[in-house]
């Protein structure tokens, strides 16, 4: 349905916090039969038998996490929902529900959550979660979201990061360094614009760029795959602060070092011509850019029948015993040691 | 351990974000055999075997929910917790793990947050409840925080707004008023302290008042005297809101209606003279006061007695039949409509 939106602008205030909560939540379903009651009491209610249960939950902070002068609010609420979903498939868990909680200035109508709620009830029903409640409160400054993510799995199928052996594949899904890049050229083009406000940016032969980063999704599908192939990885991890940090993390946790290959990273062709347009290194923006969403996990050499030739996996290097330290090989043949360039939101 | 603090002031970019995350988590000790996992991997993972789960959330915001010239961070941080804990005794459940995340601006240094954990760690002691996740970042202003409390209760446990009937005793505990009018003690000193820094408060007179407002605590206690009574409400709630408001809540969700009688709402005698002092009525405070986080329940007349002469548990009113409307009883024997003054952050 296309509607004009410009004339209308709703004060949030006239519906009042508990009218705006049941207006927002009123078109979200409830798939699962784990929850029993979802938003509109003190707390919901969920049973989850004889299930564990995974909870993650992150805080997203504007023009520290995200700008709203290039990311729309339905891509926000997609892409806040999904990051917490990501969280959840790291642990090689199926997401069920949600909690949602923004906080939001005066300068917000009503129809700019309303686009957000849309943007999270898209990610809702393509992941198959329950919104189950949340909290709406102002903001003295700014937008803030604030998710909770619950999973559940059976027992013995969840992945720490702390389960790699040395002599263990370390295997990634999809490409890397596309949603770096991606904001490289909206923050471009938001220099453009605010130079000259009539300039039209023509963004598509960085359109798969634009999309990793506006609109990233979450392994699910691996999730699902790994149960088909009857693989469980030995550690898992998902990449959000760059494959770099992440590597890091599963070595300290599991105590092994690492080898990767720098020729083995997967990489869009977008990646890599867009890289030379801003005369960047592409493996410098894999190993430090983050938010690909893409899960980074470690299987016994045991299992590389059953991931072999899978289009969405790449085996990019293997675990060590930890004194041999975390390197990366370069095509040069030269190793140099990994650090984490990872996103710090204290330092930038 | 006393310690001069003034001399030191550590940057949080110094640590890091998950230096910082180790550093404030450390000291917290897992309690329950339901945490299989807590803090350190992309999710905690919880194990409730066959007991259903409730699940609540709060945001909290600088200069909308607390300021921080007279909320000292270490109560800010036991309320929190707190609030969440109540929303969880307010299901008729018992809060087991919480996930707290913050998002502060470069003006505060690591002492501040340790203060912050140092009343996380109190309430979590206090309670019985285990950190397992979070998240912290920085916000361009101010400070925020996101909790999500987790409970669990047995089967046919849990208690809804939903649940009340007519002719079921409406029920509260404690007594109420004293948060806001401790607020309102503390607004003063700050106008006063604006005027003349040099000014040393005298809060004696208003102990009950300050403490309930910078340090409430959750009725658990009340919870587990329901299941030694083997008594459970028809519909329960917390107050955090105001009276009013909260009947409103019962009265709607569970389509009844009810007489609240002015004269059985229970009052503090520092509330008392506390009102007169500032020429408010106590019965507005109690009713739209809010922040009182005591339990307003309903119960069968039939369990009357279960609660009778317990000094913790005053029975203020009954419920009605739903067209007979939500009123006040005065003293005068006057019938006024309860409306919901229930604190509304869009509109203060």
């Amino acid at each position: 349905m296309i509607e004009d939106k410009s004339s209308k602008s709703t004060s949030i205030s006239e519906l009042g916090e508990f009218g705006l909560i049941d207006h927002i939540t009123k078109n979200f379903k409830i798939i699962h039969a784990s929850t029993l009651k979802g938003v509109g009491d003190d707390a919901a209610i969920l049973d989850f038998k004889n299930q564990q249960v995974v909870v993650t939950t992150d805080l997203l902070v504007e023009n520290v996490h995200f700008d709203l002068s290039y990311m729309p609010l339905k891509h926000l609420g997609y892409k806040a929902a999904v990051v917490n979903i990501s969280d959840v498939c790291a642990m090689n868990a199926t997401a069920t529900q949600l909690t949602v909680s923004i906080a939001i200035s005066n300068r917000f109508p009503l129809e700019a959550i309303e686009e957000f709620y849309e943007g999270l009830k898209a990610a809702c029903e393509t992941y198959q979660v329950d919104l189950v409640g949340g909290d709406t409160t102002s903001s003295a400054k700014g937008m803030l979201i604030s998710i909770t993510a619950i999973g559940v799995l059976n027992h013995d199928e969840a992945v720490l990061r702390s389960g790699a052996k040395p002599n263990d594949l370390l295997v990634v899904t999809g490409d890397l360094g596309a949603s770096y890049l991606g904001l490289q050229v909206l923050e471009r083009e938001k220099q453009v614009f605010l130079v000259n406000p009539n300039s039209q940016p023509d963004l598509t032969r960085y359109d798969y760029l634009v999309e990793r980063h506006l609109k990233p999704e979450a392994r699910k599908d691996i999730i699902k795959l790994f149960k088909n192939l009857e693989l469980k990885p030995t550690a898992m991890i998902d990449i959000s602060d760059g494959l770099s940090s992440e590597i890091l993390h599963i070595c300290k946790q599991s105590n092994v070092g690492c080898k990767l290959y720098e020729e083995k990273i997967p990489l869009d062709q977008q990646v890599i011509t867009t890289c030379e347009e801003f005369n960047i290194n592409s493996t410098t923006v894999a190993l430090s850019g983050g938010e690909d969403y893409e899960l980074l996990f470690t299987i016994a050499q045991a299992d590389f029948d059953k991931i072999k030739g899978n289009p969405s996996m790449t085996v990019i290097g293997y675990m060590t015993e930890p004194n041999e330290g975390v390197h990366l090989v370069t095509r040069a043949n030269q190793q140099i040691e990994l650090t984490a360039q990872g996103w710090n939101s204290f330092k930038h």
